[in-house]
């Protein structure tokens, strides 16, 4: 690669985890993406990453993530590993600290940051034309987890709330949670809560510049996959979301239809590509992305001040 | 009166209160309630009952209520008097149980519930259509109070939230709170902190069937007079209440505009009249109304503990 | 009656047609409008009238229109007669003259004008917000006619129909039709076509100011009651009208399901109460009404043109 | 190319336009069609290919159309041209019928076909969800013309309303026009009347199952991009489009405020994306795409009647 072309070559990216929505990262980088291409996969799972490299044409197939990171090739890594090998907070100030050091450019996965509705939401708020934020709602309900009794605990806090955690952040710029309280239960598979699942969380967030904040999740919801948001400022009230898939809308004798959402990767799949994009520019340009590992040891730091609230029943303040 | 003149002769009503709101009840008993006419108002303002007295055509103007009470004409009452005045829980009982005993109907102005939308959403709540409610929320935003050194503490748990608390039981029929966690500040007008205001709240609630409700109140709403309600559970999700007040909808260069609610009076203009039809009926019927002194006393404790639970930083049960 | 009471003693109201719609006027003038009272009923139809009076405590039921006429205590009257008596251009002229040489306030009941929604994009575009209008949009879909083979041809001009011309107009202040192009079948019912059954038409009219506008009609509509207005200017565009009666909307596995409308009287509801006090203030004040004469007569010779290009196939100028 | 090959090499396609459309489809054939790559561009104009060919990595740029036509690694072409190009009714034939003899597949890019709520939209009513159509609308309101002194005539009806009377057929499917009747006006650029122009139009066109659609367009709407279509039959209605571009709503003192969609290449950026991967698809796979020739004709003849039903000022039959 000559230095004239830096500007136009793609980043040859390497992607760890094929499983669901591994694979789909994997179709926007070697698809959707000009600015990227898919330099290998690597999965633990016998057989996975062969099979998602060879239909999408990588060079690289791998069960060891090590051997893909040590490929002089790949210039860049995507990481879709499941939420229960997400790190702690102490290994998040690690990683983050060790990505520093090593000048490697880390953006953390908050796709909703790159979601067209809420991302003119946020810029909406950061331009001040609701003058101070004062109540935020973030809201995420699955349609339905296929396998209950396997689902770790806390999953909902660091899984799915995660994301509710840094949209408040988001669609608060500047300012930071200072307290958590939550309250979770399996009221949608109650079977299962002797095993410790929490299907359903609600969690209340105080931010230090007054605001109070709710987020919202549940694994049941029958008519969609349902991603919310509302800020309330002294100066106007902003929302982001719609369960409808289209803008298509059936009346009929029995009532209105309209297409909902089923699956994150319908829902965010410009947002997702869009998200890879600027990665891929970041690392093309030496650009630090957003958003990085302040960002995630953030909301890390809400769920896990929610777990343990939960657990407790008082309020807790998030670890700085 | 004879027997046969029972079914149709207007119920005589007193007033109480000759307040806004107050005025606007007088009103519609007065015109819009073919089954009342307004037989008298009592308001301790000196004037204030002659002048509302004089122009519904009311043949009794009066500073005592005591009097209103007394006149033999006056077959019932409407009490409109502000939130200060409110009972505590005892004298809750006190009033509930002296108005068993004299055999008097005794309903409580929880207006939404006469709100042809919130009564399509608890009946369709009640007929099992969303299986078993889960996650629920009710929010009060008020455009502005005039006067905010004059509100006194606790204002936005007794006169707006209790709506919201008595909302909460309503859209989840037969379920009752156990558990009251609120935080509570003066964003809207942090120059009145110090006094006490109170002008923004967030309270969880959970109730005895599992679900998680979140009841959210602010007096800062500059888009208008803001009443939602939704109830998530687990055969699906219904909403009720819109910001705009009639379906016209104007897009120009520079956005969209709709007329949005202010006033209560004005949203639930039609709710309040059939809440007093229906007590007139269930006056002139002897049939017990509802909501009544069970439902009161019930949003009463989740006030009293949310207020509690903002003091003390920590959740609280509601007496029982 | 003393001059002194004239400002708020009610008019004495007369009620021609004792129908569906005309029980429901009479309802209104009898419990809703404060400025009015229902003083008699006449209907051809054998105790119909005497029916309705009964039930609503008027004093005076005949058979006979020209006896309620006579009475000298019936200050005004409504006229809720079908279509099919609905006059020729010639008799509306004689009509509005007649009214005007015996200085009798005229009101034509075009009751879209008095819904807040349709009143409030008038106001709009009467305010030249939308710039020059250009574009408009008239909608009336009936859910279902009972008796195809009864209604007689011209009716969806006639009854239904008018109404959209007349909103037309509404909509677009100032400015006259000058040419209409009307088509019409019996879609909805074929098997009545051979009876001269028209159910579904759509007519184009021009108006004056260069605005094209469509006007549509069927009454075919299973979904529910539907009336919508649009219109489009030079400066932006305003729409009114729903189909949802209520804001309550349920989300679940087999779609949405919202409240309809079903009935004119339930969604014009409180349009017919406005239409009918501002009636009664103009009655009492002296004032003349408005939609009035030359509105009617408008509308009518619109329809009249629309029935002549449906049967002719080209555009026909409406009599001037 | 080997035939195991065949399923995965992309096609190489020539693109003959290098406007500003045509620059959009040659980056989607580059960048987001994995089944095509940009094989060369065209374009009368100086400079103009090359500039397009250059930035998109295109090895072919030309002047010639018939260059590009002439070259061998040219698989497959796509025509960008402007509407004042696009052929009459026996050119339109002769088209189809070389394209038939030489085995070419023909698509025509009548792009609301791959927009996915229109899609669902004729889903449903081809599904018998909608019993008979009875009643359509299909709108296009561009939000302004840049330069309406070199606006052709007929534009309004060969670029605009051409893809409304597509959409038309595409919400009746199976049905045909057979009548057809248009205004048309200069209500939007009046100063430019003389010279012919015609900003705005309605059109009315029955079909031969009876139903009556109307199609509508301007050049003036300052609100947005508005595009819309509306099927209503037997057993209902259904809707498609939204001039809302994001799910963002803000709602603030002075109104509520939308992102709307401004260009065709927004609002339809999925689906000429979604037209080409299929276009690419069917030429590898040697499929006859969608739609064809003969929807092209069927568009052609109506929009050329309406062009004749606007000079003279009757109905007209489209040519069989």
């Amino acid at each position: 690669m000559t230095v004239s072309d830096a500007g136009t070559a793609p980043v040859a990216v390497g992607l760890i985890g094929a499983g669901l929505i591994g694979a789909f990262h994997g179709e926007t980088l070697a698809r959707r993406v000009p600015g990227a291409r898919l330099a290998g996969v690597a999965d633990p799972a016998p057989g996975a990453a062969e099979r998602l490299a060879a239909s999408l044409g990588a060079p690289l197939a791998t069960t060891d993530p090590a051997e893909l990171l040590a490929d002089p090739a790949v210039e860049a890594v995507v990481i879709a590993a499941p939420a229960r090998f997400h790190a702690d907070l102490a290994d998040a100030d690690r990683a983050t600290a060790a990505a520093g050091v090593a000048g490697v450019p880390l953006q953390v996965g908050f796709n909703r940051r790159f979601d067209q509705s809420f991302r003119a939401a946020h810029d909406l708020v950061a331009a001040g034309r609701l003058g101070t934020p004062q109540l935020l709602r973030s809201l995420t309900r699955d349609p339905g987890i296929p396998d209950p009794g396997r689902v770790p605990p806390s999953t909902i806090f660091l899984e799915t709330l995660i994301h509710d955690f840094d949209t408040l952040r988001y669609l608060n710029p500047g300012a930071e949670p200072v307290e958590v309280y939550a309250v979770a239960d399996a009221l949608a598979y109650p079977d299962f809560k002797d095993q410790g699942l929490q299907d359903t969380a609600v969690v209340l967030v105080r931010f230090d510049n007054g605001a109070i904040a709710t987020a919202e999740a549940s694994f049941n919801a029958v008519y969609g996959y349902d991603i919310r948001g509302e800020v309330f400022g002294s100066a106007g009230m902003v929302t982001a979301g719609d369960i409808r898939r289209t803008t298509m809308t059936f009346h009929g004798a029995e009532g209105v239809a309209s297409d909902t959402w089923r699956r994150n990767i319908d829902l965010f799949h410009d947002a997702y590509t869009a998200e890879l994009a600027y990665f891929a520019d970041c690392v093309r340009g030496g650009v630090t992305p957003e958003p990085g590992g302040r960002d995630a040891r953030a909301a890390l730091a809400v769920a896990l001040a929610a777990i343990r609230s939960a657990q407790t029943g008082g309020p807790v303040a998030p670890d700085a």
